[in-house]
Formats: structure tokens, sequence, C-alpha cells
């Protein structure tokens, strides 16, 4: 992309109503703008990194075996009643009527309507197991929605359901998740430690919050700090296999790490005093099995191997897919900006002209622009009229891992710079050195 | 994919509440599930192709230089009064209250916010020309919601808006738009053409229509039958390329197309009669050009070139996304199932299995999976322990191009049965030709 034909509305100063880091960065880099308290568009850039994350959420849960389908925002009241959670859920619920004065609702989780489709076309335990999940904008009317999308109230959540014959299969479900979401979380360069939760509203024992420790986390978490050495990384996982799922549920459950909601002293007090850290964090995913609450409430049953109906084991797992964009500006960035992870970043790196209209440096530019695209790479090239300090600050601002400078003084040699947004080192090399390096770096995400 | 894996809830009998084939072969191939009047859950097998489809009208905006991004379906009434059409809109528009008792709605359509977001960052004429666009989710309350996805409430529609300093700037951007629309259509195997039609409420001057040729189509429509000959084809475009443009929308816009709206029995008359056509069509696209009508009401101006303020010529184009999935099939199906055409289709082929748990066909059946696979296909591979018939009766049902055959007589000849679900045609040859002929298939889509 050339920024001359790109959208980046870049500010100057920063947003008064901005309280936290990720915030201000999004509204400064052009990402997002307010429509409303708590309601956002999704500019280009912030768009593009929204959907590198949500693309890795897919692929995992692809990978995990678990099938892609879409529920609509719009939910008739009518199953909500049948849960009872219609009353339940209170003003968070965005409550509409529509012209024929009918019970509607924008939906803010969609456990009824899932168990609806599956009563309606599931009826033997041979079609088990099955989880589904869908990518989807969620609402909830949040009394004072703040921190930007961190805590919208139109929000994008991953929101996946399992579906199983007995509690130990759905176990296994849980299993497949927790594994599933560590790969996921690592994919865009974040620490996400599961975390013993409360099940709240949701009902059900076994839930586990992902965490990413970071001082605005709206959390407090106590955990063992031996958890923090903990890395799934490029292991081999066979989501069917039972024991090896389990056994990583373990290596990563074991140890102490509880939010403020279940956090116990006692047990924390167990932990060596060097390793027992509290902290603050900020929830980025949760994964809950809560049994027959919903299959029992709904008569959602299958037929039994014997022949009996059966009432389905059930859980739902969800990732924040809008506030994961937060999470990891917190967890990423410094007084310049944003540093995306190369997972996530919305281009693979940037190319600087300092001398727009020089005829060298504007050939050479189009051939790095050239090269990068032919290996399937995106660069954003500032290709503007402008200095080279503005041109600098708004790379640095917008957060891509790598930058490209080039300038009629490096090519007299022969050599460009490369960049590193992370450590700001700088390294000259012919332009070609700096392609194969770039294409090697992603190569690796 | 193995369908023991999937979520196929194929239906036996016909939904008595489907009044056309769309949407009865939609829900009877388990694509879709209605949860209300009018709206729909995407199952999985509708989800993907209704993802086919998004993801080629992307890569079709992406080509003709427009940005994508995203606004909230919640949208405040503010924006919507400063236009005038809060009450323009009437009894369609999904009005709500928050908790705040603020005037918010479901977004119909996005002219109000996307020039809110306009006026909010652009200042220059040197921004221009500026055209985004965004796939998402829409709302209106019909009376008498029907028709499956075709005319439901809750619909998936790209919207896209450009805004140009002069008016001719934006006649260029109408027919970047056409020209990117054709392009769409067509590699989604459909002839949708270009009608003039009426701008209703939308306003302004400059607009088309695009309909495909169905029976069941709700607008009558008047065409020469020359138009029907027209295809954009494999050629090269320049979408920066004003004159080019220009011919393109010339070629197909000026045999006479038109629909009931602004049909002219005069000029009618003067195409040949043998080529003069009266046939029913439906609307999957529209473009407009309306100049300064939002701008001008809501304040979007940038500085021209002599300092002075001018407000943006404007226009707005719409594909209607999920609405796509029931045209496609209406032009593409015959008594037995859906016909997908290559570039849409869920999978790339089915895999039947004859004699499941013979070992000779299982292991062929798996070899072929891999091989196609390895290819970056995508298999359906029916390995349920079902009768021939009834595999063969839902591979017809749900449509995929191609059908490998698979069954213990052909391979003690060395092979397997390739059909194509268009003509019904069968051919037998050695499996590794079956994947090569595919591949060779799908390397032209």
């Amino acid at each position: 992309m050339r920024m001359s034909r790109y959208f980046l509305p870049v500010l100057k100063e920063t947003p008064s109503e901005a309280q936290i880091v990720s915030h201000r960065y999004m509204l400064r880099a052009g990402m997002i703008k307010q429509s409303s308290a708590g309601i956002y568009s999704w500019l280009p850039l912030g768009y593009k990194v929204l959907k590198k994350i949500e693309n890795i959420v897919h692929e995992e849960q692809s990978r995990a075996g678990h099938l892609p389908m879409l529920m609509p925002t719009i939910q008739s009241a009518d199953l909500w009643r049948e849960s009872g959670r219609y009353e339940a859920f209170g003003d968070e619920m965005l409550r509409i009527k529509d012209r024929h004065d009918r019970d509607m609702l924008f939906t803010p989780t969609a456990e009824e309507l899932i168990t609806d489709i599956f009563r309606s076309h599931v009826n033997s335990y041979k079609d088990l197991p099955l989880t589904m999940y869908q990518i989807q904008w969620k609402f909830r009317d949040e009394v004072r929605p703040r921190f930007g999308v961190m805590r919208g109230r139109e929000f994008y959540m991953k929101d996946g359901y399992n579906f199983d014959l007995t509690k130990e299969d759905a176990l296994h479900a849980y299993n497949r998740h927790l594994v599933s979401y560590l790969r996921t979380y690592e994919r865009m360069g974040l620490q996400a430690i599961p975390m013993r939760a409360d099940s709240g509203a949701m009902g059900g024992d076994n839930t586990h919050e992902f965490l990413v420790l970071a001082e605005t986390g709206e959390s407090e978490v106590f955990y063992d700090s031996a958890v923090t050495d903990l890395t799934f990384g490029d292991r081999e996982i066979d989501y069917d296999n039972v024991e090896q799922c389990a056994g990583v549920m373990e290596e990563f459950t074991t140890k102490y790490a509880r939010t403020d909601e279940t956090h116990d002293e006692a047990l924390f007090n167990e932990v060596p005093e060097e390793r027992r850290k509290v902290a603050r964090g900020i929830e980025v995913g949760q994964i809950f099995y809560f049994g027959t609450k919903y299959s029992e409430a709904m008569k959602a049953t299958v037929q039994g191997p014997d022949g009996k109906p059966v009432p389905v084991h059930m859980g739902s797992h969800g990732i924040g897919v809008s506030r994961l964009l937060g999470a990891i500006i917190e967890a990423s960035h410094d007084d310049k900006g944003i540093i995306w992870p190369e997972g996530v970043t919305p281009f693979h790196c940037g190319i600087v002209n300092l001398k727009q209209g020089d005829e060298e440096a504007d050939g050479a530019c189009e051939a790095l622009y050239k090269s990068l695209t032919a290996l399937g790479l995106e660069p954003l090239y500032d290709d503007r009229n402008e200095r080279a300090g503005g041109k600098f600050a708004t790379m640095d601002l917008i957060g891509l891992p790598w930058r490209i400078t080039v300038g009629p003084r490096g090519l007299k040699n022969g050599v460009v710079e490369l960049t590193s947004r992370r450590t700001g080192e700088s390294e000259e090399m012919p332009p070609e050195d700096a392609v194969k390096k770039i294409a090697a770096i992603y190569a690796e995400h």
C-alpha cells in the first residue's frame, strides 16, 4: 500500500478522553473512531489488524476440528426466556421491539440459540462430539463503557460451543479449547496465562480465564512466577488424543494462577515466596464447562447407546477478538507508539523514502515495493512529500515491526537501512538483502 | 472435511414455508436455519459459501483500490437526524433505546456515518480521491420478510462510498465500481446485467442496478437480448485509467436494459423486435452517484485548490452478499439440488466411498483425500456407513460441482469415476488423473 492512497488519519494530539495507552494509540494511529459511547468504527489500519487476529483464531479453531458458522445479531427473546436468562441478564442486554412489537435483543452471547440449533437437528449420540463456533459482533450495554475497544459496548467475539455425550468427553473438549487458545495467543505474540476463574452467571464448575499481564489490567491476579516460563511453542499436538490434551491442561494449570475472584491466600502461601507474584491482568478469553445446565433447561437431548434420551454435556469458550487489539498494545508499546508483534502487524514493513521526488530514491523504493509484494509481503510505502522526521514519527506510532529507510546518500554506497521497531537497532545492507531478511523473518510467522 | 465430522443436517422433506427453490434448497442442504422471521443462522455449509462470496468481493474491491473498513451495527440516531433520514426511513428502520434512553438504531446503510468519519478527518482536496467500503450486517425491518436470505431482515451487505472533488472524478469512481462489480459477479458464475434504475429515497441521478435473470426475480425487466452476449472475461483493466473504465461503462450500459421502474416503452420499441426481451430479475447490487446530497446536509467539505471549501461529490455502491447465495441458487440448480459454480462452491469436490469399511475402497479414498488436500483443494469425503443412493442424493443436493466415486469394482480395474454435477456426465480414470483434472479445473477459478 502506498501511503498517498491510504486513509491513515494520524492525530498529533493525544485525545483527552483516552485514559489508557492502547486507547490513545489506537485513536492517534487512525485505527478507530468512536461513533457513540463504547461503539467504534474500524478505520482501514484498525480493520486490518482486526482481520489478522480473526484469521489466526479461525486457523487455530479449524486445526482443533471446530466448525465455523454464524448466528444472527438480533435474536428473539423467546429462547432467552426458556433458559431464564432474559431477566437474569439485566440492563446489560440491549432489548429491542421490532415493528410487530415482538421482543428481540442484540446477542450478548449465544448459548440459547446454538442449543436450539442443536436440539432441532441432532438426535443421536452417533453425531457427537460436535463443536461449532462463530466470530460475530456482540453487544453489552455497559453503564460506563471505557478504555476504547477494551471495554466497548459493541464488540467482536469468538464464541464456541461443544456438545458431548458424557462429562468426560466434554472435559476433553475443554482441554482441546485450552490448547487451541494457548496456540492462538502465542501466534499473536501474547503470553496469556490460564487462571482459575469464577463461573459467575454462566454457571458451571470448570472455568479458566486467559489473562495477559499488563499494568492497566482490570483484574488483580496472583500467580506462581513459574507459570510465565511455560510456552506452548511449536510442539505437535493431536487434538483427538485425550491424554495429550489433558497433559497440556495439567502442565499449564497446575501451578498457582488465580484472579482475585478465586484467590485463596492459604494456597498461594504454599508457593515459594520469591515466586509469589501479584500483578494486574487483562482478560482475553475464557473457557467453561457447564454440564447440562442449558441442555436440561432447553431439552437438548440425544438418544444414547442404550436408546434412552440423555441431556448433552456442554461448554462454551470465548475469545475477545476486538479487545485483543487493546491487550496486544498494552503489552507491546513504548513512548513513541505501538510495537506490533509480527503475527498481527497490519503491514509487514514500512518503506520510508527520505527524498521523495529524487529519481534514484523513488526508483529504489519502487523496486523494494515490487520485490516485497512479489514475495507475498505487504509493505506500507510512505511516498508522501513530507519531512523524514514526520515519516519516522508516523511509522513509529503505527508500529510496523520493520522499517526500510531509503535515501540518496545510502544509495550512493548501494545500501538501505533496516530498522527494528522493537530494539531500535539499524543495519545497513543492500536492498535485496533487506528484502531477504524480512522474508526470512515472516517465514516463521 | 470428512462428513462424519461435519455438521450437515440435510432435510429429507421440503419445508412448507419455503416458496422459492433457493430457500427450499438452502434449508434442505442444511445451509441455514431460521431463528426468527427473516433472520437466519448460517450453518457450516452456508457459512462456507457466504465466506467464499465475501472473499471474492474483498479481492475485487482491493483490486480497484478501495479500502476496507468497518462501521458498527448500532448507531446513534443523531447523525440520521442531521441528514433527515431518521424520519424518512419509516418502520423499516430498527429503532432502539439504550439503557440511558438514547435513541439508537441498527444500521440499514451507512452514508451518514461514513460522511461523519470523512468530515472529521479529511480537510484537503489533496487527500482525494478516497473510496472506502465495508462488508457488514445490516437490518431492515421488512413487514413481510420472505424468500429466505433473498429478502431477510438481517442481511450481509457490502457498502462502499466514494469521496471526490468533482462530479467528473465521482463519475470515474462510479465507472470503477461498475467494472469491479462486473468482475465480481462473473467470478461467482453469475451474469448480472447493469440496468438503469430509479434512485428512490437515496436521491441522485446516476444509478444502475445489477440484475440476475431468474424466473423468481422480484423485478420485471426489459432488455435488448444483445446485452446477454456481453462478458467482461479476463481482460486487463487499469482502474486508474479514466477512459478505459468509461469505455466499459459505455459498452455495458448503452444497450436497452431497464427495470419496470424506469422502463420506457417508446425507447424499448426501437430495439429490433426479435431482441426485445421481457423477463424477471433478482437485484444483486446497485451503484449510485448522488453528488453533494449528504456532503451539503452534513457539511462534509474539503479545501479546494483555490483555498475555498467545496462540498465533496459522493456515491454509494452496494452488493447484497447474503442475498447472492439465493440468487446463485436460483440461477444454477436442477430438480436434484444446487449446482454451485466453481468460484463459490463450499468444497471443491465430493468423494463418495461406495463401500465404507472395504479396505481397498477406504484406502483409495484416503489417498485421494490426501492428494487433493496437498494441492490446496478442499474435498468433502462422505465416509459414512450409508447406502450409495443416499450418498449420491446428498452430494447432488448440496451441489458440489465435481464428485469422485470410489468402489471396489472400479478399483479392480484401477479406476474411479469423475462426475460433473452440471452435466451429469461421468468418466472413468485412474485416481491420480481425477486429481489432476480437478486441480486443472480450479487453477482457472
